[in-house]
């Protein structure tokens, strides 16, 4: 089956292989008038482009977006958005060791068991490489949000050991490991190159906070927001658990630790002067922004656990395709790391799910229907 | 949009409110020639029923499946399985008096902000009652599994600060708390008890495991087996986290650590003699039974945390629905934990998730789409 | 795989057989705030239940639907919404010499051959009684579209070689045909009393327009209206062709005389006062009201073209499972034509079909996903 | 929301504007292990190519397909395959006049009603080039069907008034309209031509044929083979309508005219060899292939009508985007009949219709599942 499509009815298809042609995405549902160019996406390819600091791999790629259709004088058509970024750097040779052994920690193994074929130029399909058609497609989805206040923020809460102690959202962006926290992004970067001189990696952990987002963003019961959350987050290679709010502490409080009592009353100065009735939020945020599987108007905050890239210099045991047991040494370009890069990805994927579940829940009321059709009817002149 | 739709290929719609007329769901997509009776699925249900322990709220359900279609001569017939408990004890004057608060950590203000709509009756939609849908359905997928040789099983890994040390699979079904570890079981006991009277609830954690998946289940790159479990398990109400294998902790871990190396040879002696060709398998289970979002071949291990009940009975801070601060007193029957009702919902959402892909991935070989096309047409009579 | 789901957005799963316990029907995603009771299902029902003339069959089914989700306080809750009528006239005796026979023009032979299950009890899912349930969700989405003013009317366009030359509304409902034409009703009478004492059957083609739509409803370019219209009406067992507009007989004229010209100015005296713009609408309609497919602001005008029923009572040619040459002759119930019973279900599957498209399209522009933004975020208080 | 998408479980999404970068598509859920090169899908292309004949446009485009992923070493991989033909010769001044008019039986009023963007461009997304991306998508469908032994084969049944008589399909080929009757491709030639010098244009009807499908394919009761088929067709620009077997014909016949006997028997010595039990198959084909919404043994056979080419070069009355009456004169490059274009375009919805529903039914039996888990076990080593 399909495999390669996310959202329902802000639908992503991505392609590619790591050393094919290219890596692009299709996607399909943007409402029309939305001003989009190549601006609106390169930043966020050029954050997880390889090569960029110590700690990613030296594969060269420009990674230079190529928008291909759905934008028509500088806005969105309302068509589907056909995006790519070109292979230019295939070091396929480098790979020719592998082509009948699986890699312990990869998908090698998974791939052959269910297709039959075994595409070893540095993981086909299943390599990092593919992400880049989630951060293009990404791009396009905050942009979208942030026309309507929503902002997607990730960075990364843990390297290996170091844990970030201080969230200033302001040192993100200056430090390549893309922690919120200077002093502790120094110890994992201190940490990482102790690592890389063993031939090993690390893993980590990143989080995202989402503010801006209206109550009542996700559907009951199947297709909750943090549950449509986890799908796409556990979807990004690497990542193996999702948490939300307390997430795996909230197993150990109690309910009248946990519970987030709800307060009326202004939240701003400002604000008061806007509306009459006092605003409704929550006093605490320990469900992490949803309630139900809803949005509850509290900023979203969750969690990715991502594993240490499996791809190690050291020798590993592991077998061939014939099923006999060998050695592998791994060469070729790696990180020792993938957390920094995996950052803009944890952002694409929580952006695409909330607008697929924003422009999805349009419909849940009937009064907001209805003055729907008034203002197109309204539009289109004089009928009943 | 539809919410209470799960499943691509095996669809499940689930209905009913926890007032209302009773708690249905419709299965669509089963194989026909299945034997199924009220039989295979009424086990399940009692595993979730309330009023068996002292910490299960006292609500008096008989919870008696109907089977309503599908289902002719006591083998499926392929076409939709719908089914049904009723609702017979109905306190619903209980809730008059949350009629116009919003309670704590309960889904009552994203509820009444998307649909503008208060169905104080016990929560309505948003009440646990409604796992008793998922329930029945998941009874019927854990019934297609096993003819394939696969079972899913789920149980209590702790109670609040009480963790299961031992993994007796035998020890599960004596305990009301369904722990695999009698003394951890006896502590959470106590854990409870101390907190009931204290008018306050615990959260936990569950775990799962799925031996007999054989590997290649599961869809790259969005619809991975590890990405649909997230989200089938996040989509339970009161769920926080969710990880696999290693989960969490793999973010500290080292790729030597946490990378599991293949080895060759037979699983066992009697295995030995029915295949030439050495078998395939991981050394260990870091993974927890998916690489690159297929199965691996080892079972699955995933956990699922739980937070505390919302519904505590000391006062608690809250809101009018008309945005006015007041105290809230929660009377009725409330569990103290959810977590041992929440296991066998688990156990079902997982088995609807793996059945669902594993119906869904029988075209990932053309060779096999051919042997399929032959046994029909050798069905069929003769016809090139 | 899963054949009883309709919709996207707005969803249906059907479910039951003949001779089971009932006949039902989820639908999922309908607004919140829509005042549905029984009274607004039961008349559609009525229109489509056996046994109120000569030319339908004598089973005698209340078909009172039970309506057992989805509403409290006469409202809906935007959660799903299940109905049922439950069977009671299950002459399954009556089927018993069909157990090991293939009727002609029948879907044994298909069932048999996919599911290799033979629900032999009045042809078990593929009998004509499965369009309750569409009838019972059709009745909700028809409930729908009259709040924002969309009308869906069908009527009986020709029984066998009887065509309604006039175009009365009015008397649709006043002959058991449902034919706009009373001259044509009685001829049609006289023509299927004929057919019934040879035992044979009688087809018919079935007209519906929908009037209201604004346009641009429905999606480019595989999700466009008429081909969304197409495959619900063919959906519906016996009917062979679908066509719209000028249909078939467009294939035959030449672009000027198929293309409608676009003409601005009002539509009437009071529409001119109430909108200084001039209204763009097409001076004729050969089109059908799509364009491009989409709806064009004029009414939609299609046809469905419904077989003789297969049950007839003359003796027939066909084959026992076993593959033996053998003789039929069908006993019990059945009605001489099918198309009056129809005309409700081919009303009722297109109002759900425009109903999911129109709540599907409201993120078309992104000026209208901001406006509804602001009216969530008005409603919630200040927030930016 | 998404409408660029169609298939289930194979899934293709469309991309590209008449005179964007180019026009391309995705095709995701391929069986791995399908030989496929750029030689498979060119002469697919390459049948609807515009500038062939006198009756097709004359804008050059070579559409030569790019492969860009997908297919490794000459087989596919299972991953999604993407191609891409480029747009060469963008006359986009040639449409400068129409930029803000509204040509009638076009879709540019429906996409400025909806999307409120007109791209005037040759129609942008609505332009016929559209197809293209269909075409090498349906061409890779038509190659996973022939490897299982189906055909689909399409031909010109009527250009506008003139019918072919003969149904030759070696014809087929030898005549720019593709007809199966050379007679009646001459005297269509001399129709068009005529039409030509007049400004006008023609119509006509498709029919198509698929044979070596087995019983069973398509699913109760909404993914019916027919309605899917409908969808498809009617998703083509330009489909007003759709009828398979006797289609509109059977509203006409009687139940024992139109039902078509079942005989047991061989259907040819060899095949009397090959199997001891008799074939059951139909001794007529009224029905087109299908009962009960699954194909039944025998040949589908459907037919399309298509509409006359809207743009024609006599002046038309139409209205501007600002409400104002006005004359239009088309300029440009424009067939005075697509028909002959679409036929490749209505095999190739029909190839992708029918593999899809093929794939997705491969779980209707639980006995076919369980043979299939045990040749993936059986593949895997010893497992139970």
């Amino acid at each position: 089956m399909s495999g390669s499509l996310f959202g329902k009815n802000l639908c992503v298809m991505t392609w590619g292989e790591s050393h094919g042609y290219g890596i692009g995405v299709v996607l399909d549902g943007v409402p029309a008038g939305l001003p989009l160019s190549e601006a609106d996406i390169q930043p966020y390819l050029d954050r997880r482009k390889p090569g960029q600091s110590a700690f990613t791999t030296k594969r060269n790629e420009s990674d230079t977006v190529l928008l291909m259709s759905g934008v028509f004088e500088g806005v969105t058509e309302g068509t589907p958005i056909s995006m790519m970024v070109k292979n230019n750097d295939q070091h396929s040779k480098d790979y020719g060791n592998l082509k009948d052994v699986y890699r312990p920690g990869h998908a090698d193994y998974g791939f052959d068991a269910k297709f039959g074929i075994r595409d070893y130029r540095g993981g086909g399909r299943s390599s990092g490489r593919e992400t880049a058609g989630r951060v293009m497609a990404g791009a396009v989805a905050a942009k979208i949000l942030s026309e309507v206040g929503i902002t997607v923020s990730a960075y990364t809460k843990a390297i290996g050991p170091v844990k970030a102690e201080r969230l200033d959202l302001f040192a993100v962006g200056e430090n390549p490991l893309y922690m919120p926290d200077p002093e502790a992004a120094e110890k994992a970067a201190e940490y990482l190159s102790e690592l890389q001189m063993k031939g090993d990696s690390a893993g980590g952990v990143i989080e995202c906070t989402v503010t801006g987002l209206p109550a009542g963003i996700g559907e009951p019961v199947f297709e909750k927001l943090d549950a449509n959350l986890a799908k796409a987050i556990l979807s990004i290679g690497a990542v193996k658990g999702f948490e939300i709010g307390e997430g795996f502490a909230a197993a150990g409080l109690t309910g009248s630790e946990n519970n987030d009592p709800f307060v009326a009353g202004a939240l701003s100065a400002e604000c008061s002067t806007t509306t009459e009735k006092n605003i409704i939020h929550k006093k605490t945020n320990h469900s992490g922004g949803t309630l139900g599987g809803m949005s509850d108007g509290s900023p979203l905050v969750f969690r990715a656990a991502v594993k240490p890239t499996p791809s190690i210099s050291s020798p590993q045991e592991t077998v061939t395709r014939e099923g006999e047991n060998t050695e592998l040494v791994i060469k070729g370009r790696h990180d020792p790391v993938i957390v920094p890069r995996a950052v803009v990805v944890v952002e694409c994927m929580a952006a695409l799910t909330i607008a697929d579940l924003l422009l999805s829940g349009q419909g849940s009321r009937m009064s907001d229907v209805k003055a729907y059709m008034e203002t197109v009817r309204e539009r289109q002149g004089c009928q009943k």
